[in-house]
């Protein structure tokens, strides 16, 4: 199989069968999953959307609309839809996906589903909806399957089965105690093979690894790729069971804070979206430019503080650009591997420091080797030995603050609180141009005027 | 809880139980998961790994060994250990986790480990040996729970159990046909709540999303993302049931390729470690500087041309860095979009076309823009209008260029089947120097002199 790319001819499918009448559109429909279904709806008019949710099967309908994209504003779908239609579906999705639906309606619209919802399940969403939206608590669902720690094989079973008729899959059965307090999990094949007078108790196996409601998301996608776990149980104070995190939720949290990443080091605001409008492109870069121009100007006051030496000697202005366009380029670098490096885990003191300092061996070798072709290239197609070596040591001094600041910036601003990504390019290379500039023409008119 | 960060204190304490007897270091090592010791491991000489895994329960030290980083060479440390060690060890290894490891030995050492294995094990090792690393078959694991569509209940329910004796966990039962043809799945859950006469026919959940074995691993990624799965079955060219693909293992590839691409992305080779030595970076990012050189001079050559006009108008090297350095971010903030864009998932001819135009306008917007805020300054701190005219439309021009570039350079790329984030700013950043000076020079030598 192939993962699933919305072409011209799925589009002109579904269009012409919205044409016709339902059976038609029906019969279509059938040859897409939910999550193709949703992919569909970014290219489709609201009115259709209703349309097609109107017609597919409730479960099919619920999956579509928990796998929408939040543009595609599944909850105004959801608001317009019958009273009947929308309770039977939205009783169908999971606690995590209703609640994130209904969370980006206003406050009058989440009561109205609220309170068309059976009871139980209103007060679960309710739950959940009180949690901040990057935590695990905002990340959780809540429903899962339980036993009690005391209970037999039989109790155990019943309870499991009773339980699982609400949901569509189950990865880990959690043990609680007569508190609800996590104990543990136990596998579902070892309560199957166990004798009848078994009790969950001699099945269990302890200490899970769990994770507080209030925890960051991005601290819960570390814990689940360091311990390869599929799910993993979110507490709270008193480690009593609230939810679970299944990890098919982390996918879309690694995707997103990786996107962020590579966004925000190259001075783009983390929630442009990908595949945005112009205007939404326009309102995310221009204030990292403007400040770039700021920081621009910053740099060339260095150049025109040195007006009379570049008339004087015209072609140190083709060679300041080099060394500080080389300058930027192994500022980047450096900043690229440090802030991966933050992002994937936190740092020691001491593997900070170290960093750095590999960070400077690294500008210092690179500069150097870079220095020595410019020097070359000065001695021979200059001719001009002493421009050469202006040349040389401003490149490996430049390098050199390259890989300091690249590696310096994020790590500090990390410490501080800040995300270290900020630390974009556009940040780090104003200290490479103003120093790419500042070293050839400061040493130029030293040594070569 | 919280990720497992490395510290002093711990290394410490594991190197002072080294120092004491086996009972000591047995006590202390209890406090640590299997993947935290593989973490310490890191840090710690490989006569110490060896020691440790001796004292360790067998399916500790497997899992430990399992966790263990490529750089730490769990393979090497596999070779050392006693024989008998060793093969308890591999016998509880997954599949999947046994070949990555047996992979990266020579081939006298895999046929060493293989022989002292029991026939089934090796056999199925060998089997996934032949699969290409980056491939489904490189990712897969062959243990899985399969049951037989003609099954009863009972008969189904002894064969899962059967299987997952050999298995921590399992979360999808596969089902086949007498050829080994995948049919489908089924959930246990129904299995259990089943009439003893209910076949797996009658259970089974039909056209489950599989993949084929030499499909490269970002697009099972996409897959399992995009289908929210768990596992994903992997099938040969007549359907039949080789292995499944965990999404434990796609969370890896994911960290994998994110970071990648956040590398190339600025100018470092994708292997180079995040942790590695300062010659590793040297190696991974010299290169990258020495290409960048040449197009330096490149671009300072376009610069060298003008040199009367810079003798004339020294202040021109200075405003053209600004040009430059402006059409180098813009370049990169669309070159980082789109890059990121084309990972996620591969666009239309359509969806290409509407992204650079997306961009175009977006450049054209931004240049005007900063475009305006460096003709002010020309006019009221120059007091030279026709210089900003100049100036505004060099900006203009050159931030069109960029976000054309930007966005076309990698989507050029991935039609050619070259990964479009070797489209690094740096060489993008080349076509926005060029152009970052040429214009502002051109333009001045036509109407300022």
């Amino acid at each position: 199989m192939q993962s699933f790319e919305l072409d011209r001819e799925d589009l002109s499918r579904i269009k012409v069968a919205l044409e016709e009448g339902d059976d038609v559109l029906r019969e279509v429909l059938r040859d897409y999953h939910a999550s193709e279904i949703a992919i569909l709806f970014e290219k489709l008019p609201s009115e259709a959307h209703e349309r097609i949710i109107n017609i597919l099967p409730t479960d099919i309908a619920s999956e579509v609309i928990s796998e929408m994209h939040e543009e595609s504003h599944p909850g105004e779908l959801l608001i317009n839809l019958d009273p009947e239609k929308r309770s039977e579906i939205v009783s169908e999705l999971e606690y995590d996906d209703a609640t994130d639906i209904i969370a980006q309606l206003d406050e009058e619209e989440q009561e109205n589903i609220l309170e068309s919802m059976d009871e139980e399940d209103a007060s679960s969403i309710r739950a959940l909806l009180s949690y901040a939206e990057h935590t695990a608590g905002g990340l959780m669902n809540s429903s899962l399957i339980k036993v009690n720690i005391s209970q037999d094989k039989k109790g155990a079973l019943d309870d499991i089965i009773r339980q699982s008729e609400e949901m569509e899959e189950f990865y880990t059965i959690y043990v609680v105690n007569g508190d609800d307090v996590l104990q543990g999990v136990v596998s579902i094949k070892d309560i199957i093979k166990a004798h009848a007078d078994v009790k969950v108790q001699d099945l269990l196996k302890p200490d899970p690894v769990y994770v507080k409601a209030d925890v960051d998301q991005e601290e819960v996608a570390r814990l689940i790729s360091q311990y390869n776990l599929t799910t993993i149980p979110v507490v709270d104070d008193e480690m009593k069971l609230l939810g679970r995190i299944t990890v098919d939720d982390i996918i879309d949290v690694m995707e997103e804070e990786s996107t962020e990443d590579i966004l925000k080091i190259s001075g783009v605001s983390e929630d442009e979206e990908l595949s945005g409008s112009w205007q939404d492109a326009v309102k995310s870069r221009l204030p990292w430019l403007v400040i770039n121009l700021g920081t621009a100007y910053l740099a060339a006051s260095v150049i025109r503080h040195f007006d009379s030496t570049v008339k004087q000697l015209p072609l140190l202005a083709a060679y300041m650009t080099i060394i500080a366009g080389m300058g930027g380029n192994s500022a980047t670098q450096a900043l690229a591997v440090t802030v991966r490096r933050i992002s994937l885990s936190d740092l020691t003191d001491r593997q900070a420091y170290s960093t750095v300092f590999k960070e400077f061996l690294v500008g210092l070798i690179n500069g150097s080797v870079n220095g020595l072709v410019v020097l070359c290239v000065a001695l021979f197609y200059d001719a001009n030995p002493m421009l050469g070596l202006v040349l040389f040591l401003a490149m490996t001094g430049n390098l050199m603050i390259a890989g300091i600041t690249g590696a310096t910036i994020p790590l500090v601003l990390k410490r501080v609180g800040i995300d270290p990504a900020v630390a974009s390019s556009i940040i780090i290379t104003t200290f490479t141009d103003c120093a790419g500039f500042l070293l050839p023409l400061w040493l130029a008119s030293k040594f070569l005027l």
